[in-house]
C-alpha cells in the first residue's frame, strides 16, 4: 500500500497524513490514559481522542489540579467566516476554562491572515476580525476571564513581540517555517507576534504553565517559542495538539477553499443540502449492500462530525455506530440525524450571535 | 593620491566617504542655489552647505510656498544619550516648520535600536528614549503642530507598517539593506515600521508632500518605502541629505563609541576639557609658523562647530574664517569662542530641558 507524500507546514496540509510519523518527527508526547483520566467531563474533541498529542500538558494539569496559576491561549486567524471545523480548539479551550476555572486570552491575528494571504486586503481582515469575533463570544466563554484581542488594535503586543523577536534570527525562523527570499518582511517578523500572543499571560501575569490548543500543523510555532523562554524566566508554554477535522468530502482538513464547509452562518436548508449532497459517506453502494454487509462509520463524515463535535452522549453514540457498522442504519438516517444536531447547534449560536454584537466590548482586552 | 574604500550603509560608516560618488551612485539631485534661493533666513545647517542633495524637496517646497498642505517627519533612535551631532535634522527641521507652518512628526525608533544593538535592554532603550524626548521638546518646536510618537507605545504604527510590510519582500529589504540570515527578525521587519513612520502624515491626513531632514547613510530607506507609495495611491516623501557632522577628533561622523562627543547634559567644564583636549585643530604645530603660514578653518573642528551649528551671523564667521587662516587668530583663541559659543547654548537648552518634563504629554501624538 502506497500513500501520497504528505506535506505540513502551519499554511499548507496535504497529501495522506500520517499521524504517527508526525509524533515520532515532531517529539511530541501523546494524550494517554492517565491523562484522560484527569478530565471529567470532557467534551468530545478530547474524550474521543481529536486531541491526541501534547507538550506539557500533564505539567498544564499537574499545576492546574493543585490550585495554581495557569492559562490558556487559543488563538484565531480571520481570513474568513468561521466554520463547524474552527470550534476545535474552542471547545476545547472552553472545557479547560470551566474546568479549571483560569483566563483564557484569545488573540485575533489579523496581521497573520493578512501577511499571507495574497489577495486578501487590509479592510476584509478587519472585517473578518469583526466577524470571527461574534462567533467567538456566541461560543459563551466566561466574560470575566476571557480576553479577546486584534493585532492590529491591541497596543502592547508589538511590544511584547519585539522583545521576542530580538531572539529570533531570520536563519532560525527560516528553518523552522520554511521561509525564501519572496516571504514578504511581516510574514518573516510574525512569529515574533504569535509568540507574544503565548506569552502575553506571563508578559502581564508572571512565570506560569500555559496551554494552547492548536491542530497539529501550527505545532512549529511552538519548537520556535518554546526555545525562547528562559531568557525572559518564563516557563515553557504547553500544547495540545488535534488531528485535522475533515472536511465534507472527506479531504484530511475542513477548508473553505474546497468548498466542503458548513459555516457558522449557514441555514438549516443550506446544512441539509451539503451534508445530503457533499458528506463523504461510509455507507455501501446499493441499499441491499448495505442492509447486508452494513457501512463503515469510521470514515464516514457525517458520523465524525457526531463523534467529535454535536453527539456528546457516549451511549448514544455508540449506538449510532453499531446500528451503521451493521446495516441496520441506512447513510441517509444517518445524515438525518447529524443534519438535526448541525442545525440544533447552529440555531443556538446564531442566537448568541446576535446577542454578541452588543457584548464585544466587554471581551476585547484593553489593558 | 589613493583613498581609504568607504563604506555606508544605515548602520555603519567607515573609511573617506566621497560624496561626489554618492550623489551618482544614490541617484539624488545636489540642493542648487535656486533652492536656496527660497529659504530665507535659513540656519547655518542648511544656508552652508550641510545638507547637500535632496530627493523632491524641490517639489516639496513648492508646495509649501503655494499654501498646499506638506508636512515633516524627522526620526530620532534613542540608543543613547543626544549630542550635538544629534542637533543637526533638529535643527533644519524647526526652521521648516517655522517657515511654512507645518505640522512636525517625531517618531522615536526605540525598536530599532532594540533590533540593531545587541546589549541594549528593552529597559534601557526605554529610558533613553524618555531622556531624548526631553532634548527633542527642550528645541522649542511649535508645540500645536508637533507630534513624538514612541513605537513600543503608539499603537497604529503596527497597523500601518504591516500593510507596507505586505509589499516588501525579504529579498527586496536583503538588497537594500545588505540582511543576512543572522539578523533577527525585528531587525528584518524594522524597515516597515521605519516607512510606517514617515508615511503616518499622508496615513492620517491623505495625500500630501512630506520632507524627511536625513543624513545621507539613512537615504536607503527613502529607497525602499518610496517604491511602495504609488501601492498607497500616496505621494513619494521626500528628503533633505546632510553630510555626516564630524566628531571632536576629525572622525566624519560624531558618535559616542568613539569618545569625541559633546553630549547635550554636558557642565561647562567638560565641554572646555573635550575642545581644548580633543578637537581636531587646523593649527600650526608652533606658534610661530601658525602666525606666518595661518590655520586651514576648513578642517579645524571647533571651526566647524561654530559653522554648522553655533555662529549664524555670515559676517562674524567670515571674520573668524579669515582671521584664522591668516594667522591673526591661533587655535586657542578659536576654541575659546567655539567653547562659548557651545556652552551658552547648552545653558539655554538645559534650562528648557528640565521645564520639558512637564510638557512631555502635550507633544505626544495619541490618535
Amino acid at each position: 500500500m502506497t500513500k501520497e507524500e504528505f506535506k505540513l507546514t502551519p499554511w499548507e496540509v496535504s497529501g495522506d497524513i500520517d499521524y504517527n510519523k508526525i509524533i515520532k518527527e515532531f517529539g511530541v508526547s501523546v494524550i494517554n490514559s492517565k491523562i484522560l483520566s484527569k478530565l471529567k467531563n470532557a467534551p468530545p474533541v478530547i474524550k474521543r481522542g481529536l486531541y491526541f498529542t501534547h507538550r506539557d500538558f500533564d505539567l498544564w494539569l499537574e499545576d492546574a489540579l493543585s490550585g495554581k496559576k495557569v492559562s490558556i491561549v487559543s488563538g484565531r486567524g480571520p481570513s474568513e467566516r468561521m466554520h463547524i471545523g474552527h470550534l476545535v480548539p474552542y471547545l476545547a479551550a472552553k472545557y479547560l476554562q470551566e474546568e479549571f476555572n483560569c483566563p483564557l486570552y484569545i488573540p485575533i491575528s489579523d496581521d497573520e491572515k493578512f501577511y499571507v494571504k495574497k489577495d486578501l486586503s487590509f479592510e476584509n481582515v478587519e472585517k473578518y476580525a469583526e466577524d470571527n469575533i461574534l462567533d467567538l463570544i456566541a461560543l459563551g466563554f466566561k466574560q470575566s476571564k476571557t480576553f479577546i484581542h486584534r493585532d492590529f488594535q491591541y497596543t502592547k503586543i508589538y511590544k511584547y513581540a519585539a522583545q521576542i523577536a530580538k531572539k529570533i534570527t531570520f536563519s532560525t525562523a527560516k528553518a523552522v517555517f520554511g521561509f525564501n527570499n519572496d516571504n514578504n518582511i511581516g510574514w518573516v517578523f510574525y512569529p515574533a507576534m504569535q509568540s507574544a500572543h503565548i506569552y502575553l499571560p506571563q508578559f502581564e501575569g508572571g512565570a506560569h504553565r500555559t496551554i494552547v490548543p492548536i491542530a497539529i500543523d501550527q505545532d512549529p510555532y511552538m519548537r520556535i517559542l518554546r526555545d525562547v523562554a528562559d531568557k525572559f524566566n518564563f516557563i515553557k508554554p504547553g500544547a495540545i495538539h488535534a488531528k485535522f477535522f475533515p472536511g465534507l468530502s472527506g479531504d484530511p482538513k475542513m477548508s473553505s477553499s474546497l468548498n466542503n464547509t458548513i459555516w457558522l452562518t449557514d441555514t438549516p436548508e443550506d446544512v441539509e443540502r451539503k451534508i445530503k449532497k457533499y458528506a463523504f459517506s461510509g455507507g455501501k453502494e446499493t441499499l441491499e449492500e448495505h442492509r447486508k454487509k452494513g457501512g463503515n462509520p469510521d470514515i464516514d463524515v457525517s458520523f465524525l462530525h457526531l463523534k467529535y463535535l454535536f453527539e456528546p452522549d457516549d451511549k448514544k453514540l455508540s449506538n449510532i455506530y453499531n446500528d451503521y457498522k451493521s446495516g441496520k442504519m441506512l447513510t441517509s438516517e444517518l445524515k438525518e440525524i447529524t443534519i438535526e444536531k448541525i442545525n440544533k447547534f447552529l440555531k443556538e449560536h446564531q442566537r448568541k450571535r446576535e446577542l454578541a454584537r452588543k457584548q464585544t466590548d466587554k471581551f476585547i482586552y484593553k489593558e
